[in-house]
């Protein structure tokens, strides 16, 4: 375990502690490390806010001062009840560990469904002491207490959290605290956070008129307002006109298929739960795709005979919905739908899987590279585990695993990629190389994957005919170098704290009038501009010019030309960037030029 | 009744007189008149098949010649029954009669259902005698036989029937037969039937790759074919090219809203049937949208605050889905999904709607003045009947109805539309007027609409602040100029007979290299067509010159381009259309100049 974990385990044991001493009657759920820090459940016998956490702090430090340690015992599992007789959480985790030898609530959950009981005979119970306060734990500390920096850590918040986080147990309170080697990393996480709360893609999305979310319309599904459907639709055209240049041919399939279709490709078991599903009035079983692979597949079956008709790159912006519990709900980044996923399928023989994969990466790098956020990604590439227990998962023929495995992890590795590998993530279909990226609170995400599939053509009964007239299965190669839209433009959002580039912007310029006297000239201004497919707009002047500006630059307009008495006179106007830049007076044939290059670099 | 419709409605007592000839013991079902002909249905005590239409007609023409009249009969009820106690079909029709005063199965369902048996009184039964046959029926029919035209009749169908369309009765045999008054519309309409046997839209679709129907995804949910996303994505960029000009903003919203905004839209309640739900596994009642604009009055209420506000145009190629029951779908015209509307709601104070509904004519001109179908169009207004029963249908106050109604004719008129008038057919909503076209069997279809709403925004609390700061309800005008792209491309696939035109073919130009030598200039060619934005591509020499261009013929490419030696040597192409248009020798300059002129003007 990394040093951090430890530190971070070891207050959560410390947050006990303190607790155990504010209210001697709470009764003690779990206490993990999560991503930069750690949360302990609790059932408390009196009500509490955050004012408590200042003193729950100081007695934490007070017994870090102490400088603890982390003391093992070993009980066997019916002296640990005993033990724990008054805590009645800790006695529901030991009657798991005797009856399904692990505490893990999703291993029970299936256990209890498979009613597979897997005994790991386990006889004992792991705890671990700290002072007067002991735990059941299965460990991970620092020696002593001394080790963690006072001033390193901090309470942040508490919440409500189902026991065990499944909605049909009891609410606990849940009180986080974050934690780091040092006092810079704390002070760090703490002003990304800050920003982050500024910065966020739901709030500039609100701020920026980009995307609502309506209560009547429901969680998870969000409304793209003019300015945000401006975004997606000039990204969707961007993707065509750079796809329809690497070969690829556009369809569209509906977002219904009956049972049949997920059936055939598998996704009924592997997704199910996902899936929205219904019976029609008629009695079919019908359901909203989560992916439209297997729609492209049909029309793979009409259009393709034999290896002359391959590849077939097939492209779609098609949109998918998949279910995801209200609680998991997150602005434009987790969202039950509109998906748009930036999709295609390429159907290629094996003798062209890595020329095709090398093209695929050559797009990502075309897209990347324009936008100014590929020095935020990584790729991971996800293979699978061979040796691991979830083999299993994996379908289909070993060594064509193999095989592919190593065709993209060679192309991989050719073109240099910042490259983390995860072994035993691939998909259930084939390896894969996803696009990772930090959102601004610094979550990892994936943005956009590559996978490759050799499963599903053959289930499908996919094939073309080689050059000596036999039936082959093709492969697949899924894609998405946008990923979905929305979420993109959720990371884009966040990556550019809503600055966005010109070409993105609904409004590039902005017409400002100092005075009423100062219109007809605006007017004129942008309609020049307007002529030359630049989106200029016209600011009236019914408030004061201080006002306006100060509306604008909320709206992160990107250029304001304002015009005033001498720029009438002199047929020209003053520009003003983002953050107030004062970018000087332009003739108009100059402002022309200076804003038709930038639109066209896609950059700023 | 039409002269034309007593001849159908006695035909079909002809055909069931001549029917049981054939089969003495068959029992008879019911023999309406329908567009262009009549049908009668039996349940026969033999398998026939379509070889005895002839015979059929024959004794049809036999009675003809009898010049039989139609004797009415009236029975009481009791005494009907007796008459027909051997046909059990007309047996339950009496006894419709005799409990629910009507023979309507529509009506009886209603009835059964709400448990409200309005009783007609009904004593006596209708009967028709013509020479030995005796039918139940309402009457209209010739007065005597020798008024219908021999020649100008023909059965022309058998095929299975549910009794009275209820797919939980009985199969029957019916038989369908056509009608005119003359022989000459006979032949126009038989000819007319071939012609559309081969030009339908489904036929075409299939054999230019437009799109398909899989059978694993559904019934009712075409898949696009790349060819035919072609054609959509082209028709959507232009709308929203020509919308965007008009002042319109374009949003997103999700295919799915949970059951609070129907209900709040009052769709639940008028439009429940056609809509898909199912519950979520939280529970939550899910629709998946039959129409956008309960989404659009969402984002109505976050961007609007005051009139200076309006009008605001919201704009979106939505995607909706309706159930439809699998008999009634049909290809691109009766689908259940996507249903991509080119959809749009003006939201608009009473001062400006006339203003607005003009423009929207504007921009329905425009676009049908381009495209080249306007003339087989015609507008249909549908206001309220306010003396009629239904109207308890249209909701809201009646002096805005009359308002409203009186408003957009006017500006129908004034605008000199061809136009219809339908009393009673107004949405539930408001007054419509909607663009009608015939299919190619000659059908009366409504292409697209444009409907004022008066009644939703109240009921969903729209609106804005007036000039007095007073809160008032804008008015919404729905409109979609194309109607759904599918539906479009399913008319103008007939329309056009498949030629479809420049700006429409995926391929404009297909350059014909005669042999194998000249394959690399008609590559160069290619590519300095691609070049000037004129998509062209190489037909490969692998097979003889003959085939390929019959090929191509039938892909309905505009252009072929052929190359010989004589061509290469001239730096030309020798030039064909469709149809085996010889157009002559054209060098590359001519050629491109020619080919770019068409384009633009979206003409042909």
């Amino acid at each position: 375990m990394e040093n951090i974990e430890k530190i971070r385990h070891s207050l959560a044991h410390l947050l006990a502690k303190a607790v155990l001493i504010i209210d001697p009657k709470a009764q003690l759920g779990v206490g993990p490390t999560i991503e930069s820090g750690f949360y302990y459940d609790f059932r408390l016998s009196k009500k509490i806010d955050e004012s408590v956490l200042a003193k729950l702090e100081s007695l934490m430090r007070d017994a870090i001062n102490q400088n603890l340690g982390f003391k093992p015992k070993r009980l066997k599992l019916a002296e640990a009840k005993k033990f724990f007789k008054n805590q009645p959480f800790k006695l529901e985790l030991i009657n798991d560990l005797a009856k399904y030898g692990t505490t893990s609530w999703q291993e029970i959950q299936t256990s209890a469904k498979t009613k597979k009981t897997k005994k790991n005979k386990i006889s004992d119970a792991s705890l671990y002491q700290t002072g007067d306060f002991v735990d059941l734990c299965r460990g991970g500390h620092v020696k002593k207490t001394k080790e963690i920096r006072l001033d390193a850590f901090k309470l942040t918040k508490i919440a409500g959290a189902y026991w065990r986080g499944d909605e049909k147990n009891q609410m606990l309170t849940r009180i986080y605290g974050v934690a780091f080697e040092t006092k810079k990393e704390l002070d760090e996480y703490l002003e990304r956070q800050k920003t982050a709360e500024i910065y966020n893609h739901r709030v500039l999305g609100d701020q920026l008129d980009i995307f609502m979310i309506s209560e009547k319309v429901g969680s998870g599904l969000p409304l793209f307002l003019p300015r945000g459907e401006f975004i997606k639709n000039q990204l969707i055209n961007l993707m065509r006109e750079k796809e329809e240049r690497y070969g690829y041919q556009y369809v569209s399939t509906p977002v219904l298929a009956e049972s049949a279709l997920y059936e055939a490709s598998g996704h009924k078991k592997y997704f199910g739960n996902e899936m929205y599903r219904f019976n029609d009035p008629e009695g079919n079983e019908v359901f909203i795709k989560p992916m439209s692979c297997p729609h492209h597949h049909m029309i793979y079956q009409r259009l393709v005979k034999s290896y002359r008709d391959l590849p077939l790159r097939l492209a779609e912006p098609g949109t998918v919905y998949r279910f995801e519990r209200s609680g998991a709900l997150y602005g434009l980044m987790r969202v039950r739908g509109p998906i748009t996923q930036n999709d295609s399928h390429i159907y290629v023989d094996r003798e062209r899987l890595a020329d095709e994969f090398r093209n695929v990466l050559k797009l990502f790098n075309e897209f990347y590279g324009q936008i100014k956020i590929s020095d935020k990604c990584w790729y991971r590439l996800s293979l699978p585990d061979f040796k691991g227990k979830n083999k299993e998962k994996f379908g289909g023929d070993e060594k064509l695993w193999r095989w592919a495995a190593n065709e993209i992890k060679k192309v991989a590795v050719g073109e240099k990629l910042n490259l983390t590998i995860g072994i035993g993530e691939a998909s259930f279909y084939g390896p894969k190389l996803d696009l990772q990226i930090r959102n601004i609170f610094g979550k990892e995400e994936t943005l956009s994957t590559i996978q490759i599939d050799i499963v599903v053509p053959k289930r499908m009964g996919l094939f073309y005919l080689d050059k000596n007239n036999k039936k082959v299965e093709p492969i697949v190669i899924h894609r998405a170098v946008i990923g979905s839209y929305e979420r993109f433009i959720g990371f884009f959002l966040e990556s550019t704290r809503g600055d966005l580039p010109l070409w993105l912007s609904e409004t590039q310029i902005m017409i400002v009038p100092i005075g009423e006297k100062h219109l007809n000239r605006a007017k004129k201004v942008a309609a020049e501009l307007l002529a030359k497919n630049i989106r200029a707009k016209v600011s009236l002047p019914n408030e004061s010019l201080n006002k306006r500006i100060l509306f604008l630059e909320k709206e992160k307009i990107p250029y304001l030309a304002i015009i005033g008495d001498r720029e009438e006179a002199n047929g020209s106007v003053a520009l003003r960037g983002r953050h107030r830049k004062d970018l000087g007076e332009f003739k108009l044939g100059r402002l022309i030029d200076k804003v038709k290059k930038e639109i066209l670099t896609k950059m700023n």
